[in-house]
């Protein structure tokens, strides 16, 4: 073999708090509207990427989770052609004519709806960034693969800019401020059981988009100016109007889901259940200590403060009764957070839901963009 | 006894195609944007009041469904005060100032969440227009009453106008279109399973008046269109039209709800379920054949046309299973709609849900405004 070229990184699932949802450009995927979101920590969930570049290689190819899948999706070629681009004019090395062996694995199953795409493009755009030494902000080919994958592309909270040029070049994700600005932050993810299949995002939107009219004013009106309260109340650090705007913006996408025509739902009973049992916990507490958002799929992604996790893990496993040995999971496990006692007032607020409408709990915090896991090695 | 003046009256239920949900004015119930209904026909569902005036009673008394209340709400007193001073400027007998006995039911259970506001409040105030021998529009004053009532002071398509008056006395509801104008309308009434409370439809809309941006839009300017869209549709008996406007306003009003924080669910699985159904129906057929529209509660009203009734009933029988005798009702009751063959295209197409999720099906058509059921009666 004469040369072979390794890179090998993780990226970061993120979590909107104010959503996308709708494209101006299909194909270039340039979205309606900003969005702003958290990125989660690699620890618990993340796609990792090995790149194999050689000159030996006769041609692309990509393996997804164990299985080879084709690369010659408009989006996969969309990616692999700027970053090629952008290497041939920087005459870097591995020469970008060589073919690449790609293989790309999710540490959380792709079916739990956890934002896998996302990861997933972050983490080819940055394991390709990463093999041909490029340097700058290339949100905006990862955005080619996916539209949120370029929020990937940072850590902490962040911001993709819709931008207002006509080929999408400045339409790219920019840090609010990173995870350590705001180091309290929890997530916890409560994993839905569904037997229902969804709309894919990417056939809702574009429904949305079609048919609701009140996706135009949510657009022209509603996400301009939420979108200038949610970065003050991260950078106030002021939970309480970070997770209302939280809890609104959510609700509002829901609400364009079911605007659309025929209507769209992605929250299920269950999905119901957290959202009365998140507020009736932050209404006993008299301001919010706990906020929910739902992407496009029934599982509830919670926000608190570090505090509050124990008092919060032991809602969840009151609310949802559980035989699992596993059923919290992540950084906060059973075998961590297991003896907190509820103030019987909020105790007896709480009647058990029938138990297995919750799979599990994913305990997290926020965490950084993604991270090569070893120097891009070189063997010739 | 010096003299006893009795009068009775049957008023409609209505279901509104273009919802009214928010008023500019609470005490008044002045809403926020005009509405448009269907009258029911008083065969299946109605109200039923009789009144009686003595000089003898010493005070107003009310009895609903046959247990008393009081009289002294601002809305019954409203309504009291408005007809006795349109009696009195009249010099009517009886004299407006002797005390009623008001006795009021419903041939439906309130509970099932069937508009019985609607119905009872036109029923009182027709009562009381017949009592004192009135004529002319005496919407504004049932509006007084319950919001949406005004439209159960006619038959047939009637339009609420929100009006431009402060005092709200152009507020009211016009026919549109008599029920005789396309007497080949059909509605069919799913009666869903529901152990929840809901948010009351008084609370709620005021909620979402405070709370959701996405209202401002619905009223400024989605309303406006449609309901000239809706209008058209049923001069020109258009029902492909009609149906997709009123599953569209439908959902925006239940997005609108969605949009409201905390938000407000009145849908349940099971009304979702339906909302599936009629989907998959009218893809079949290749253009709207049924509509449905859900008010604040999870039952179901669907509209279709009187050639479709007994294909969707038995649609309804296949994706609802039921071990009840009397499953459906109302003008085409089981022993009449028995024994249609689905097409084995959309027999397929419907998975039976677990029993019972629906308790009963009503079938009904358009009907009349409010109907004096006798004369008045004068005994002295």
């Amino acid at each position: 073999m004469a040369s072979l070229y390794l890179s090998t990184c993780r990226a970061p699932v993120n979590i909107a708090v104010i959503k996308y949802w709708g494209k101006e450009d299909e194909r270039l995927i340039i979205p309606t509207n900003d969005s702003l979101s958290l990125t989660l920590s690699i620890d618990d969930l993340c796609a990792t990427t090995t790149i194999a570049a050689s000159p030996d290689f006769s041609k692309d190819r990509l393996w997804l989770n164990g299985k080879e899948e084709s690369t010659s999706t408009e989006r996969i070629q969309n990616c692999l052609r700027a970053i090629r681009e952008a290497a041939a004019s920087r005459s870097s090395s591995p020469n970008p004519e060589w073919k690449l062996k790609i293989i790309s694995e999710n540490n959380f199953p792709t079916a739990a709806g956890l934002a896998s795409s996302a990861a997933g493009y972050a983490c080819l755009v940055a394991s390709l960034k990463n093999l041909y030494g490029l340097e700058g902000n290339y949100s905006s080919v990862a955005r080619k693969g996916s539209g949120s994958a370029c929020r990937s592309m940072f850590g902490g909270f962040v911001r993709w800019h819709k931008g207002i040029q006509p080929d999408g070049e400045d339409s790219i994700a920019v840090q609010v401020a990173p995870s350590s600005f705001w180091p309290e932050i929890r997530v916890i993810i409560c994993v839905v059981n569904d037997v229902k299949k969804d709309t894919g995002s990417t056939s809702g939107m574009q429904r949305s988009v079609e048919t609701s009219e009140l996706l135009k004013y949510r657009i022209a009106e509603v996400v301009p100016r939420r979108i200038e309260f949610m970065a003050k109340a991260i950078a106030e650090k002021d939970f309480d109007t970070f997770a209302r705007i939280t809890m609104q913006d959510s609700n509002q996408f829901h609400a364009i889901c079911q605007d659309t025509y025929p209507p769209i739902r992605y929250m299920n009973q269950t999905s119901w259940d957290i959202v009365s049992m998140v507020h009736k916990y932050n209404s006993k507490h008299g301001s919010n200590k706990l906020a929910y958002t739902f992407d496009a799929g029934p599982n509830a992604f919670l926000f608190c403060l570090e505090e509050n996790v124990p008092e919060i893990v032991e809602v969840l496993r009151t609310q949802f009764p559980s035989d699992s040995t596993d059923f919290i999971r992540g950084m906060y496990s059973d075998d961590i957070a297991r003896k907190t006692n509820l103030s019987s007032a909020l105790a007896c607020e709480l009647t058990p839901l029938p138990p297995g409408s919750l799979k599990y709990v994913i305990t997290t915090r926020a965490g950084e963009g993604p991270t090569p896991i070893q120097e891009h090695l070189t063997i010739e």
